[in-house]
């Protein structure tokens, strides 16, 4: 089953250049043309998504999920 | 009361483009140099801190609220 | 750009029963088989998706959003 | 002290179907009539609400959480 | 159904102090003997808990969605 | 860079009371006026951060992600 759109409004496309493997959860850095972005998903994820260095991604953030801090 | 450093790995500056109000909560868009950021957060915030168009910001992510999707 | 699969485990296949716009969040009810899933997403996301009455969409949410009760 | 009701408006009721325990946070497969739901939480919290197979529970997700996607 | 116990470690017990309702979401701001905790939930949340102001509250938080900044 | 402030409406100031490390992500307890704040944020952050135990931190939550229970 694809997805044809989601909602997320940020959308960074990347691609996976480094995974840190726990026994629940796994670190996942993304490079993507906004910088390294950091993932943490559960490690069972990264295997049904078969994840590995390189693998083209997109990493999703909700807005609500969004702080904003003044400089 | 200043702040030296987030635990937010994923910072995102840029400058707020837009800012959508509403009665509880605002749409706050931030130009980084690639791309829109969206954040929705309480119009209270956006008032305490004074965010306008021009605005420079700061949009950080917990990485534990970034989810990843293969293409 | 079609997305192939989602690290987010919890997926919830229905219809969209109810949207409550507001200036900067809905709420959008979704109708699944097993009982009603509701999210709150931006305004402009609703439009972008095209979301009406009747729309066929996963709900999606990551496992670090889901709290565990006891009864 | 018991609670009454929350504000989640997406409660999943179960039984706990599997426990990946980790060092810091632990996954919790929930038996739902959804389907299996999947939380993180801490390891400390699963202890102290002395999760076990079987036992059952609650699963609750906030809806500003819940993502869409269109299909 | 009443809930025995709740896997979020962070639990401010207090009294609602003030409601602004907006018409999909509420600021809910809860008065704690430490300080003022506040929270966003859907409009139809505040409806079917019946809040109010004076109202006894637990505003709760997963571990997972608390950031850490150094001063 | 340091933050003038940002939009977390929660935050709590305290001393890192204890920290349990795992290889992916960490506990991190805060001893503040409104008793122990847990949070969970990755390893990598610990260290960058160089948190310890009685260090001065401020642990931060969104509104959003405050849910409200009734007694």
């Amino acid at each position: 089953m694809s997805i044809q759109s989601i909602n997320a409004r940020n959308q960074f496309r990347g691609k996976v250049k480094e995974i840190i493997e726990g026994p629940v959860v796994s670190e996942i850095d993304v490079d993507t043309p906004f910088g390294i972005v950091t993932s943490v998903i559960t490690t069972r994820s990264v295997k049904e998504l078969k994840l590995a260095v390189g693998t083209e991604v997109l990493a999703l953030v909700k807005a609500t999920e969004v702080s904003i801090a003044k400089l």
